[in-house]
């Protein structure tokens, strides 16, 4: 059944297989007039493009947009916005010889027994390309959070084992100017190490990607099962990679005290953010903090046990154009879902009041 | 905007005041012939009901339900059901002090902001008292994954500090059997020990609980947006306490290798389960595992900063009556919110398939 | 699967069947702000209850209504309003022998089919009675459009074959305070006295209801699937009774020229309203008109063929407690949904505009 | 806010303007399996091009169509169909002078004030244009419901004043192999001339078209608001040209007695069809009979009285490439709802039994 759309009210539906003719989005409910070029969605997509970092896959995709509908003379129309992105540098011949094999850490199983086929190249649905539409949709929705003043900022917190100094408050733009979006130096000097050593090894890194949500409204988010917290959360979630979301304090809250954990109020604002800018699912007007923890890609060299279609034992060892680490790449992914879901929740709150 | 509702087929939507006339839930697209008794309904409330645990508030509701609809001589009609509890103890008078003062780490401060008013009584909506509703709605997922031999367990697995030695496979039913329904005995007492303690400092503790499933079938969650995982993470990250949540390795992963956290196939099926069963977010028969990370009671009687509508300074220590910890009363809203999006799933399944 | 939700801001869910114990609304999305009373749901229930009128069935339900959440001191909190109705003048009796039997032009036979089970007292949840809950709803609903000056009224034109001599403007309130909410005296008597001469013969009557929006704001209703329209039309033919619908000039309009169903605009607003106040699916600021045509009620004591549930031939004739035409109590229920429609698309036109 | 998405298991998205570079769909929800090519979906697109009648638009489009995702090697994969159509012939130019101006009938005035801008060549989003998308995704649609063996057909039945002699039972494809998709040669040769005269007198026409389905199982729709009939009508009454839609007897409904309009059951089905197929909103296993009433398309080139984007009073002569009547270019856009709604009813109803 369906699964390719995300929001209520700012509705951003995505298509595509990494390995078909292209791949886009559908975003319907953007409110009008808002300005919109193809150069602003570009530049979100080319933070993501593949082959500018040099432990990304060697695949070059220009990624380059289209867009289709929604937009006249430079702004938005109300209307839905068709976004497509063609995929050029496609090469499915070195996907053939999975075409009956089930990559370990792959959706290759799961869709297979899902549907009953699948497509083999390149992990068809399941490829990680598909968050190029995802990229793309956040650049509008940018457009529509920006109208509030809202800005969403993510960095590397950790890679490969190693933990930035310090994450949160004061990190800003111009720190994360570095090949791995990373705003402590220090660690990304050792990042980069890491990451060479275990592209010797034929291995790969997983790793954890912080989000800052500045300048977001009160009252955003929605009781009961349509919380902010919990959109976010599924949103994040959604992101093939990421196996845990945590939010404010998240699981170290677990071993504090009531009295630790509650945030005084002042008439000047909150005294601390334990709470990560959202008290019962909806935004209290201090900083939105999550964070992603990032699997490994489960593309390694190395050789792995696994079956074939036909339920056999065999072996494989994935070559192909692979990358070492999803980040830094997820990191302006990440920064796309928390876009759709806020503008999603600015446009609801504007839907719940007279 | 709304924002009551879960679920795609199988759609919950509760409703209701922690001291309004009465909560309860609708739930739409429960299919036909199911058996469905109130009985069943009361002995999953009767496990989360106040009152029953040495740590939990003393309001005594006897959380009777009622089915309203849906149900015809014992078989669900494939009709709405909806559930009724009537509130009977609630003691209005104590919030009065409430009614102009923040309490921190509640929803106070955000649905009068989201809103312009608010239902001071006992946190309104936003209580913790709501989640009756998830728990007799989960009663009837119940019957539905039933039918397909799945079996959700939820437990323990950290109270205050106090992690439990081991965790997930080896867990079964006898071993929860205890007023914290934690399988690690030895915990258990020193969990008792901390919550006394912490009671008499008028403080209250967070926790951790785990979430397995096991019998899931393969191929339920639908790619991109609707992942297994994506709808899990939201649902759980849904319940107000909830400030984290993980799946298999978890935040974990970030510090693996690929080939670490790489299930490997087998034809007798996964060789270890880091995926916690779900990759590219539909399930692979493994057991799904998952961990929510429980903030302590924001209500305790240690005197806090805080400010009043009118936005002056002022403190405020809160009696009434409220638990020292969520656990355990969380764990079987947990595992009604884990049922709920499953009987929903196994349903889209159905309907993705000729 | 689910179908017992309609709206999309302003959520409207009803439940329950004619011989259950209760039947009600969940109304999720309603701004928070707005009077609410009982006393105000209940002058619209009491339009439509039974046993008010001559030709109305005898069984007499009070359909009084309690409001169990999302009111508080009198006004709406933005929480789910949920509105609960006691069955209580069921006589479940009279329908034993219909627990094999289908009758024509009833649901019986298709909820048989569908489910593979029924509750075959007074029709279940297929049963007239479950539009009380629309009405209740209908009610809130009207609380919302009132703040932005819509009046909704509606009014029978045809009953039994004898039709009204003129519609549309110029029809007000006053003139219909009679039993069948019909602005023509003279029809009035003629179709009274049909109706006592159907009834004679055991046999029922249709009729045309009309519905008129007056103070409608421009811009309503969304292109494409979403039209205001299209959202009318659906909500209208969801009422179990109707079997057409039309806008504006309707079935007539396939007659005209483009120059005489084209409403020219002048400086001071339309010219005409061929268009029933909707062009391109969106408000146009003039009268909305929509006709609904309703079919006689099949509960007919004339002795009809039909089968049982072993698909043997059989005959029928019900007695039982049933009215001699929808009209003049399906007159509130077109009101409702027509409300309801107007209330969600009010919502969403504040959701799509920054 | 949107409102470019129909279905709730087989969910179609259309998005594109009339002059846009493009128009398309996703449709998502479409089971893996089934058998799609380009060139079904050309067949179904050529049906409806304009420029092959001789009362058509002279634009000519080739609307050739583009599959850009969810099938691989000829079937479809589970996952999002995208399809593509590039405008081609568009000549925006010929709409300048409609910029400040808006043309009665059509929604240039409604969009204006919804939007506070509006794309004013050829329509934009509200051009009947759009239907192309609705017609290729109603293409996908058939082969869900060709499973089940379900066929439609729509036809002309009254189009400019002249209505055929006969409708319903008996009406099969041979005979709506001419210009106007009507199976009555002696009203199609009477139809030609009407429309040979109006378009001499720089007018247009309007029309009722007939929706047949065959074939389709019992036990389709949903009850309450999600029934057949009413998705249908919803579904149809979005095509902007339809101010009506029926159901079986219809608008002659309210002049029968309920002995009349009641279709009587034998062992071998049902005598009549009254009900057009649909009981209670379920599917009855009989054929499904639909009318719809499409007005005059609203470009004419006689004088008409409107105003300017300023309010001021002028006349205005539309010129242009147009059609002269809406049929039959309507009749494959009629079938493509049908389609559509069928297909999503068909997986619903899978998702509702266990």
């Amino acid at each position: 059944m369906s699964g390719s759309t995300i929001g209520t009210v700012f509705r951003v539906t995505t298509w595509g297989e990494s390995h078909g003719s292209a791949l886009g989005a559908v975003i319907d409910g953007c409110p009008p007039g808002l300005l919109l070029s193809e150069g602003q969605i570009q530049t979100a997509l080319d933070k993501r493009k593949p082959g500018e970092q040099r432990f990304a896959s060697p695949r070059q995709e220009a990624d380059h947009v289209e867009i289709l509908s929604g937009v006249f003379e430079g702004k938005t129309m109300g209307t839905p916005i068709a976004l497509l992105i063609r995929n050029r540098d496609a090469d499915s011949s070195a996907y053939e010889h999975l075409r009956t094999v089930f990559r370990p850490g792959h959706g290759d199983f799961t869709y297979y027994r899902k549907y009953g086929l699948r497509d083999h190249r390149g992990g068809g649905r399941a490829s990680g390309r598909e968050t190029a539409a995802r990229v793309a949709a956040g650049a509008v929705a940018a457009q529509v959070t920006g109208t509030a003043g809202i800005e969403v900022l993510a960095y590397t917190v950790a890679l490969g084992g190693i933990h930035i100094s310090r994450s949160g408050e004061g990190i800003h733009k111009e720190s994360l100017e570095n090949d791995l979006f990373c705003p402590d130096p220090d660690a990304v000097r050792r990042m980069t190490e890491r990451l060479a050593e275990v592209r010797q090894q034929g291995d790969t890194l997983g790793g954890i990607v912080e989000i800052v949500v500045r300048g977001c409204p009160t009252g955003l988010g929605e009781p009961v099962f349509d919380k902010m917290d919990a959109d976010l959360a599924g949103a994040l979630m959604s992101i093939g990679t990421v196996k845990g979301v945590e939010i404010g304090a998240g699981f170290a809250v677990a071993d504090l005290l009531g009295s630790e954990s509650n945030d005084p109020l002042s008439p000047g604002g909150f005294l601390s953010n334990s709470a990560g800018g959202i008290l019962a699912g909806i935004t209290n007007g201090e900083e939105i903090v999550l964070r992603v923890a990032c699997k490994p890609i489960p593309s390694i060299s190395r050789t792995q046990e696994t079956v074939d279609t036909e339920g056999h034992s065999t072996t494989l060892s994935i070559g192909g154009r692979h990358d070492i680490c999803v980040i830094p790449r997820i990191v302006p992914v990440c920064e796309a879902m928390v876009q759709i879901v806020l503008a999603d929740h600015l446009l609801r709150q504007k839907a719940g009041t007279l």
